[in-house]
């Protein structure tokens, strides 16, 4: 049998779902006959409704509600998955996630966090919109709290990051797959995870199927369409140009095009390109539509909120987790 | 003088804002010494920090919190500044403002909404992630709520959108202005208000500039890029083809670009182009960059706080408002 929803609390005492919810949390100043409370009491009763652990929640007095902190994700176009995939967690556990978006101003963010605390919010994620190190706010201390798409320097605190060095990998592996052993890097000048990372993936690649690594095939730039066009010139313009390119974000995979474009370089025939991201308005947007390594974006919300309420219940989990996710392939047409 | 803030009160009392904040809210279990208390609550006064509105919402019980209730806003890319222009416009106010995002699962939706209630949120905002007439949900009722991009059949409950006629106006025009006279409409299927909304511009400016309307060159299709593409070829393989485009959104205007490259036309000396959104993945990442129109995401965050505040406090605003905010021009490379 499947998990008893309130949908079936309200079939079986005949009233909406918003009769059942407001009588199962005590609503103050509504008007709900005595004889229809006692009829959803006992129907949520007979079906088993209130699972044990919402149970055990009231009765230590949680809020079962979390609170999802972070920079910009909700703000801007990049990692709004990872809120899906926290909100759906914590819906189906029956908590609820609200989420704060702090701009990356530490004095609000301190602010936002002690107005929540004193509303009794039971756990954080404290989300970055991409992988990178991070200090944890003060304020959070003492806190149940899950570090999402970041981690802290000194590791005491659960966290979920993508796998950065496996998705370097993957790209570059399915170039080789195709044939190429002449592979340039578009990579990014910031001095961040993903560059560190999605680098030592490519090397390994190479190294995997006995390719020389050549420095001079990896170009740096900003990590933007116009950094991508800028170093895909250079690295075209070269005598003996590679046949194919792994760029590090699919921004950057959008200035390779317009760089082949330019030269009259058809894609995939005269020049393959894979991107990173799967950043859906670009790599469906472009023509061939560009295949590209996934953000585990979903799959990390999820993580984050189910091992937080983990923790919040007192299940033991033998210290703090730090979990790394694959990054996956995204075929479509821009790799031949 | 501008007004006092948190960090005023810090500097004249000698200690850091987290510790105004734990003082003058009362947080419990901080080991703050009396004599600080003292000198931070005393800062405050000769300051006249705290201002009115706030000392009223503490007599009155309210919580000075909102709540941002939408589909999938914070989950998609496309209206992230709403969200920001909301959060600022909270912040500045000094309430603090929670995201939920409920997937347009009107179950869940309710669910949420009464868990919020319950919660002491003093107000809602309920926002859609495109313009659109919307049915306020029943667990708001008696909320004082404010519509973000939409509204309802009634006009019962105050709302900010989008101006969608004076966009499709203010596109049009700025072809005119080029001297274009053959002016093609790429348009969405779908029946929607900004549907609508742009053609009715596009037509009022043809009309103003003395300019024949001619069906055959509006061609309706999907609102991506494949229909884009597929309409713009449509539109171009006319024998008196279009000189210019006005394309419903940014990922249409994306696959006009890819059916102009399949023509050998160069944008924008052979055809120009304008998109709307102002998506900037797309706008800044496409060569030449788009021109196209911005839809007032931020301000009508902004806009949806701030009368909902005044709402919550009871600022006689002479019944519900509905504003329709300018989408403005932001010229980039493709108009010529």
């Amino acid at each position: 049998m499947g998990k008893v929803s309130i949908k079936d609390v309200a079939a079986r005492s005949g009233v909406s779902v918003t009769t059942v919810s407001h009588v199962l949390n005590d609503v103050p100043g509504k008007r709900i006959a005595d004889a229809t409370r006692d009829r959803v009491r006992r129907a949520a009763e007979e079906l088993g409704y209130a699972p044990s652990s919402v149970a055990r929640n009231l009765r230590l007095q949680r809020s079962q509600m979390l609170a999802l902190i972070s920079d910009e994700i909700a703000t801007t176009p990049y990692a709004g998955r990872m809120i899906l995939g926290a909100q759906e967690a914590a819906s189906k556990a029956g908590w609820l996630l609200m989420l704060v978006n702090t701009g990356a101003d530490p004095e609000f963010e301190a602010a936002e966090i002690q107005a929540l605390r004193q509303r009794q919010v039971d756990g954080f994620l404290y989300a970055t919109m991409y992988h990178q190190k991070v200090v944890v706010p003060e304020a959070l201390a003492g806190m149940p709290t899950v570090l999402l798409d970041a981690r802290s320097a000194d590791d005491a605190i659960p966290s979920v990051v993508p796998d950065e060095v496996g998705g370097g990998r993957t790209a570059t592996e399915e170039l080789i797959r195709h044939g190429h052993t002449r592979i340039g890097f578009v990579t990014n000048v910031d001095d961040i995870p993903a560059t560190r990372g999605r680098l030592e993936g490519y090397r390994a690649a190479l190294r995997d199927a006995g390719l020389p690594y050549d420095k001079s095939l990896v170009v740096a730039d900003t990590s933007d369409t116009d950094g991508g066009l800028e170093a895909t010139r250079k690295l075209l313009s070269a005598t003996n140009r590679p046949t194919a390119l792994f760029c590090f974000n699919d921004r950057m995979a959008m200035g390779a095009y317009h760089a082949a474009a330019e030269l009259g370089l058809r894609i995939p025939q005269d020049l393959s390109v894979i991107g990173f991201d799967n950043q859906e308005l670009i790599a469906e947007g472009l023509r061939p539509r560009l295949t590209t390594v996934a953000l585990p974006h979903y799959e990390m919300g999820a993580w984050a909120v189910e091992t937080l309420i983990a923790n919040i219940e007192g299940h033991d989990l033998g210290g703090p987790q730090h979990t790394v996710l694959t990054c996956p392939l995204v075929a479509r047409n821009s790799v031949a």
